[in-house]
Order: structure tokens, then sequence, then C-alpha cells
């Protein structure tokens, strides 16, 4: 099926799925939005993190998209349930498919989750492994200083792993076998991770777990894409261009896609 | 959602994603049916396996399962579109899963699949994965002994780990760094699998894969049981129920489960 697979993110670290979305997926046409001129979504009231959301998925709607990603955790425990009930086509938020992963992964039913401070203390990873297995122990961890890192393009050397090593320490302390990144921004950050966690634990990245449920009810609603095609995906953020085509282009190897600035509401035009 | 899930094999194969079923959605029910009576399918018919899987599947409608697994690869190839299209519960096949879970895998777009001759001569996990991704490289390979190992109870020790070796020498001659275990047996071989396929591969289980995409399924429909329950499975066998007791019990430690004989159809009986 032809139409487009929607991603919206409250800015830029919703790119991580949508780079395992083309290699999962490499027929498939994105168009996403990053609404990087409102972002961090995570510090701002529900009722705000409901109403941005909802703008970018109308946006959406309007180029009739098949499919919505909410690759964004704050974005995902505001609206999924509500976008999943009134949207006749699926959607999918970055939480779930992060927990069903660890439910296979886990030999010891002892699992970790690391995410920012909202994220870890909405406890939705905790929440949504508990209600399918309520025998499994989750370690949540927030890791504030990793987002930044990312943000400044430390994703290597010392200095980072100084910080992630500090980060994780409380976390590695345990028994866990497993250890979900529940954050899109951290898959930057993942072979860092890899190495700081040991061999010990399987990393979870929320991106590519995402991904593979995407193509999962694609398959099972019979929306997939299957002829051949290099489709052009196309981003729009609500920020700078310029900003959005370097990260990009920097963090995912995109290459040079089409990249528009658009106003979601006049709230915007008149920031 | 209090109904099961209904689970069909072909004869004992299947218990291995049933396995995976219980460890992955401790909270759901299982009903499973193994035609052991007229095992293996590969060799018949299409018209007969079509019919025998009918049978199953209309036995277990009775039983108003809110989901069904088709759990057996020849059953998957001839039946699983035609009941997607006419039922009105969700359907999983053991083909999709893995192949999903190695187009999410592979680094290198170079996936191994082993199988049965009838499945690797049906090409349906080729297929399937050029359906998403025709860039991947599939290396297939028949392995006819292992089934026997199995049946056999030899899923260890030196004359499994010489025929495994021998089976699997001209895949492991490739430059895969995936293998799907493309039969509902081989994950009882898995740890002799993964020691000689070494760490540059990693082993795709059909079974675990299935069992997530099943949990993904039931959680996007609404179908999932989240209350606290410990739920009696239903294990019913066409064949004698003692020898199927003794494998469900001896393969998988399922412990003593209810395991019954049922006659599917007048053909069964006059045999």
């Amino acid at each position: 099926m032809e139409r487009p697979i929607g991603v919206i993110d409250s800015g830029v670290g919703g790119l991580t799925v949508v780079s395992e979305l083309i290699r999962q997926l490499p027929k498939e046409k994105i168009i996403y939005i990053g609404d990087t001129a409102r972002c961090p979504y995570g510090p701002r009231p529900t009722d705000e993190v409901r109403q941005y959301t909802w703008e970018m998925i109308d946006y959406l709607l309007l180029h009739d998209i098949k499919m919505l990603v909410i690759a964004c955790n704050t974005a995902t425990a505001v609206v999924l349930e509500e976008a999943k009930k009134s949207l006749s086509i699926p959607v999918v938020g970055v939480i779930h498919p992060g927990t069903v992963a660890a439910l296979k992964i886990t030999k010891n039913d002892h699992v970790g989750v690391i995410g920012t401070e909202g994220t870890i203390n909405s406890r939705a990873y905790d929440r949504e492994i508990k209600r399918i297995n309520s025998e499994i122990t989750v370690e949540s961890l927030a890791c504030p200083k990793l987002v930044p890192l990312v943000e400044q393009g430390k994703f290597s050397g010392s200095e980072a792993k100084e910080i992630i090593e500090a980060s994780l320490a409380p976390i590695l302390a345990t028994s866990i076998d497993s250890l979900i990144l529940g954050c899109t921004h951290y898959p930057l950050l993942a072979p860092l991770i890899k190495e700081i966690a040991g061999k010990r634990i399987e990393i979870i990245s929320s991106g590519e777990e995402t991904a593979r449920e995407v193509s999962a009810l694609l398959y099972h609603q019979n929306l997939l894409f299957t002829e051949e095609r290099k489709p052009e995906h196309i981003f729009y953020t609500t920020g700078p261009r310029q900003t959005f085509s370097q990260i990009a282009e920097q963090w995912l190897r995109l290459g040079k896609n089409d990249v528009k600035t658009i106003n979601l509401s006049e709230k915007i035009k008149q920031q």
C-alpha cells in the first residue's frame, strides 16, 4: 500500500526510530514531524502535550498516512490510548515494543529500564511489563545526563564513557539480564552502553523494537508496500530547517533529505 | 480478555511455541491441538493439509478462542492467508515472525534459514523476506536429520553435535550473520546450534519470535488478559494420550497438564 507511515516526535530523538524503519522496511515511505520549536515535551503540562501532539497528528492525517508512530516517550504516555481509540489507522508508541522484547529476552525475570526523569517517574515501562507478567522485577533509573551528551554529539570518547559509567552504575549493580533504552536519544550511545554493560546484559533499543512492531502490524493488516521502490522521505520541523537537517545527516546518515519548516498552530507563529 | 489462545500443529513440534507463549504471556490460557495421528503434514497433498488444518481450526473455534496460532510450517504455508481472510480473530503463523526478527538483526543483509525439506523447498521464508527487503541475500538449507534427532530425545551429546555440525556446514561456510530456525522442533537443539554456529551468527528461534508477535497483536487489539491468574492449559492430541503427555513433560517441562485424545473427523475413526 503506497500511503506513507507518519512518525511524530517532540524533536530530533524520533529520527533514531526513522533510521530503523528505513533499515527494516526499506520500501516504505516515511513522513516525520519533529516539533523542535516546542521541545522538550517532558516538563510541559499534560494538556499542552496533548494539544501539541494532536496538532502533529492532524497535520499527518492530511497526508493520508496508513499508520502513526508516536516516537516520543512523553507523547506516547499522554496520547497513545486516545489516539488508538479515535483513529481508524493503527497507532504504535515507543513504550510497548521495548517491553515485549524484554519479556522475550529475560531469562532471570529481572529487567532494567533507563530513560529521562519524566519517563522513569511515569513508571510507564514498569506498568506495561507487569500488566503482562507480574513476576518480573523491574529496575528503573533516570539518566538525565545522557540526552545532553547526545545533543552535544558526544557519542564516544572518554568523557562520554565516564558519564555513562557513572549514570549506569546503580542499575549495573543489580542482577538484571536485559536493559531497555527507554529514550529515543539513547540508541546513539548504544555501542558505549553495550561495552559498559558487558555481555551479561542484553541491550534493547526502543527504536529497533518499535520498527519491528510496525513491520509486524503492517503485515497483519495487509498494509505492507511490497513493490520495488526507493521512496523519498519527508521531514518537517517546527524549528530552523538547517539545524534539523544537519542533525539528521550527522546522526543517522539519512542523506540529504527533503526538510521543510512548518507552523503547526497560531501559537507557534506568535512565539 | 478471558478467552484462550488456540494453537494448532501437525504433532508435538508446536509445543515449543506453547512453551514460549507461557513464558512470555504467563496470564494467557492456551488450548493446543497436535494432530499426531496424521503427522507429519509435509509429505501430504495440499488439499489434505488444508482439510486437516481446518478440522483443527473448527474444533478450536468451538472453544471460543480469541486468537489462532498455526504453529506448523506446512500448515502455515497452505492455510494462513485463507484463515486470515475468513476468520474474525487474528491469525499468526510461524513463518513471518522469524523473518521480521532477521530483518531487525542482520547487519550485513545476509540471512540463513534452516528447516525441513518441505519448508525449504517451499521458499516461504525467502519470499517473505524479499517482499519486505529485496536487497537481502537468503541462504536456505534443508536439514532432514535434525527432526529425527529431536524425536529421539538427543538434544545434546557427541552424536547430536556431529550430526548438527555436518548438517550446518554448508550454511556456516557463508557470511550469514543471522540464522532462522525454521522448524518448530529446532529450539530443542538451540544450545548446540548456538555453540556450533559461534558468536558471529545470531540464532533466531521461530517459537520465541512467534510468541512475541502474538504478544504485540494481543496488545494492539486490546485482547491481552491482564488480571492475576495461573491458567490451566488444555492439550488435545489425535494420537495416544500418554506418548504426547510424556513428550510435553520431558521436552518442555510443561508439568502435568490436562491432555485429552480427540477424534477430529470420521476419517480418523476409520483409520
